[in-house]
C-alpha cells in the first residue's frame, strides 16, 4: 500500500474509532484529521463530499470487518447456538474492555444519520444484509429452510444489536450474555 | 400547571422529539429553545446545568412515557404474546408514520452519550429496568417463574431495541414485525 492509500485507510480507521465511541455529529473532521496523523488536505483529497462521504465509507469498512469475524466464526463452529455462544463472548469481550465506550460500530452514526442520509442510510442496509446472510446460512447449515434461516437471523441480529446499547447503558455484559443463552437454547 | 411549569415541559418534550429525530450532538440548545417556543432565559432557569441536565430528564420523561404504554399494554392483553404483537404493532406504525425518522426516544441519546455522562447513562438505566421489570410481570402472569421472566423481558426489549434501529435503517416495519412474530411464537 503506497502512502497514499495508507492516508486515506487512516482516516477511515480513525472515523470508525471516534463515531463508535463519541458519536458522528460530536467527532468534528478536524478531530479525525489530528487522530489519523494523516497530512492536512489528505481528508478533501480522499473525501471531496465531505463527512457524509468519510461516515458512509466508515459504516462500509466497519460493516465489513463485522462480516468477515462472522464468516470466521461460522467456519470454525459447527452449529448455530455454537456460533451465537462464541460471536456473543467475543463481542462481549470487546465491549468491556473498551470500558463501555464501544459497542456495534455502526448504530450510533446510523439511528444519528438515517433516514437524512442516504449515502450513509445505504451502507447501513448493506452492512446488515450481509450480517444477516452470514448468520442465516449457519441456521441453514443445521438444516433449516432458507424463509426461517433468514427469518432467525433477523432476530438473531435485532437480539445481539439491541443488547449491546443495553450493555452499554448498563455497563455489563449481562444484557449479552443473556441473550445468548436464549438464542442459543431455541 | 402554570406558564412556568408548561415553559419547562415544552423544553423537555421539544428535546424528546429533537434528540430522538436528529441525536443528541446534532441539536443545539438554541433549537431547543426555537421549537419548544419557550421564553429565552427559561433554558438556563430550568437547567443551570445546560444540556446533560436537560438530556438525562429528556430521557428520564420519554422513558417514563414508555413505561406507561407498557402498563397500559400489560392491562389490555390477556396474555405475553398478545402484548408482544400488540406493542410491536403499535410501535410499528409509530415509527412508519414518523418517515422512520423515529424510532426509540432514548436510544440515540444514549449510545452518543454513555458512558461518559453518569447523569444520562442513570437515567437510561432507570429507564431500561422499568421497561424490563413491566414486560417480566407480563410473563410472570403468563405462569413464568421471575428469574425466567426477566431474562426472557430482557431478551424481547433487546430484541425490539435492535428491531427499532433495524427499522430505521430499511426503512421498513419488516424487522419488527419479524421479531414480533419469532417472540410470540417462543
Amino acid at each position: 500500500m503506497g502512502a497514499a492509500a495508507r492516508h486515506r485507510e487512516k482516516l477511515i480507521g480513525s472515523a470508525i474509532t471516534l463515531f463508535r465511541q463519541k458519536g458522528y455529529a460530536a467527532t468534528g473532521l478536524n478531530e479525525i484529521l489530528a487522530f489519523s496523523g494523516a497530512p492536512k488536505g489528505s481528508l478533501y483529497h480522499y473525501f471531496p463530499r465531505g463527512k457524509e462521504e468519510l461516515g458512509a465509507e466508515a459504516v462500509r469498512q466497519a460493516g465489513a470487518v463485522v462480516s468477515a469475524t462472522l464468516a470466521q466464526l461460522r467456519d470454525s463452529t459447527t452449529s448455530a447456538p455454537q456460533f451465537i455462544e462464541a460471536y456473543c463472548t467475543m463481542l462481549g469481550g470487546w465491549v468491556e474492555k473498551s470500558g463501555y465506550r464501544e459497542g456495534c460500530p455502526i448504530a450510533t452514526t446510523l439511528l444519528e444519520t438515517v433516514p437524512q442520509s442516504e449515502r450513509i442510510g445505504a451502507a447501513g442496509r448493506a452492512a446488515f444484509a450481509e450480517w444477516t446472510a452470514i448468520i442465516a446460512s449457519v441456521h441453514q447449515r443445521d438444516g433449516m429452510a432458507p424463509e426461517a434461516a433468514r427469518a432467525r437471523a433477523g432476530l438473531d441480529l435485532a437480539a445481539i444489536e439491541g443488547a449491546l446499547l443495553l450493555m452499554r447503558v448498563q455497563q455489563s455484559t449481562a444484557p449479552l450474555q443473556n441473550v445468548a443463552r436464549a438464542l442459543s437454547a431455541l
